[in-house]
């Protein structure tokens, strides 16, 4: 099948989703994208998704264009018949903005992920304008790399002062007692699902601390998650080649409520 | 006129220039990049500019393609009849990487620039492996659209210990009595004209010290001026809107060795 994708509102295929290498604004990644769960036809927390595409345009100056994102999403659903996949909004700015909404089959993992968890690794880097989710991606392209280069699912970015802040493509937790530990919004990602996170620990009786916690800090830890989109909560088994204690139960309960809210 | 371009070894319309939004390393700027000038139909330090896309590449783990660079850079200047032109070699990086050639005209600046100086402005943000010249360029985009917002013509990125690094296309030099200081090559780009530049410098009897001043001991310069591919050395006269000082023969005449050199 041929599939589609959508160029400022009009159905295109999605082999001409091109941008051209000789525009400034190409060259310097000066784009923002948003990427986004199709469930049942019906696409999960448009308005947050695209809050922080606004959020993220404003903080770069990218002036974003008024675009009916619901009816473009649409169009594109009825076009290729999508009933669940992963959308990724991409929008580079310029003199001329321009957008694109592209699908791929919807990523999900397999059971063996959530029952036995996934292995992390730690790469030292600080993410430029980190609560801006912009294409400047070299960073998380390279820690991803590395971590997959040692058989993990994810690499955690650890910052100047030694803090685990966030995975290249997931929000990070630290569980102790009681307690669930993530870095404060201001020094992250601000995941869409992490406030379906947060909602969930809290209603689960935990106690919720916005603070990273340091890497030493991490011997202590009675469980490890790490969140997403496409992941919901998902438990974290080993760091750095190390097998690290995990409370299962609690970690799928949170996961479960954030996939229930979702269709809500 | 039709601009045609250079895409894996094969001369193709400027306009197909293109890469799909699709594509991970696309997506996550995972390419190295030089700027050329040709001069009279001669690429000028060809083998300079190869060698640093070697080192950028291997820096990031892309695997370079063999290629015949001076054959694909004649064969772009024989189709389109260049003279003097600015070419952009573009590599992505990914299973199978891609090599784009493409020019524009020369880039030249007035005189006037060259003997009144231009303005700079400062900007706070450190570059994701400064050795490394990627694509992975968003501060440097917003810091020169900082610097032009200002009616400045580059911004000097200044690091988390006030250090003056290099500009946004730029290297920087102070001046202070007989000593020029610039930042040592682990912590900046180390640009091919860099390498004249110094070189002029130690032939016009200046003392060379590899390390970068703070932002406040440069109110002690006696001169700056950054260097690049088009601009060879350029005098700086205002510094975040104040004037500075500058002597301006020594400057023109590290300029004047700089193209010399470039033609022998």
């Amino acid at each position: 099948m041929q599939k589609s994708a959508i160029k400022n509102g009009n159905i295109i295929m999605e082999e001409d989703a091109l941008v051209p290498v000789t525009v400034r604004e190409v060259q310097s990644n000066f784009s923002v994208y948003e990427a986004l769960r199709v469930v049942n036809r019906q696409v999960v927390h448009l308005n947050d998704h695209i809050e922080r595409l606004k959020a993220s345009a404003a903080q770069i100056g990218l002036v974003l264009p008024s675009v009916p994102w619901q009816e473009w999403i649409d169009m594109l659903i009825e076009k290729d018949n999508l009933c669940d996949v992963t959308m990724r909004i991409l929008v580079y700015g310029g003199s001329k903005a321009v957008v694109f909404i592209t699908w791929q089959p919807l990523i999900t993992y397999p059971d063996s992920y959530y029952t036995d968890g996934v292995a992390v690794t730690t790469y030292f880097g600080e993410r430029f304008l980190p609560t801006c989710k912009t294409s400047n991606l070299l960073l998380s392209y390279l820690a991803l790399n590395d971590a997959k280069s040692k058989g993990a699912f994810e690499a955690l970015l650890v910052d100047r002062h030694n803090q685990v802040l966030e995975g290249t493509r997931s929000n990070f937790y630290a569980l102790m007692g009681n307690t669930m530990f993530t870095a404060p919004d201001n020094e992250v990602l601000s995941g869409v699902t992490r406030i379906s996170v947060l909602r969930a620990a809290r209603q689960l009786g935990l106690d919720v601390v916005m603070r990273a916690v340091k890497l030493e800090e991490l011997e202590n830890a009675d469980s490890m998650f790490i969140s997403s989109t496409s992941m919901a909560a998902m438990p974290v088994s080993k760091l750095d080649g190390k097998t690290v204690p995990c409370d299962f139960p609690v970690i799928l309960k949170i996961r479960d409520l954030v996939r229930k809210w979702e269709v809500e």
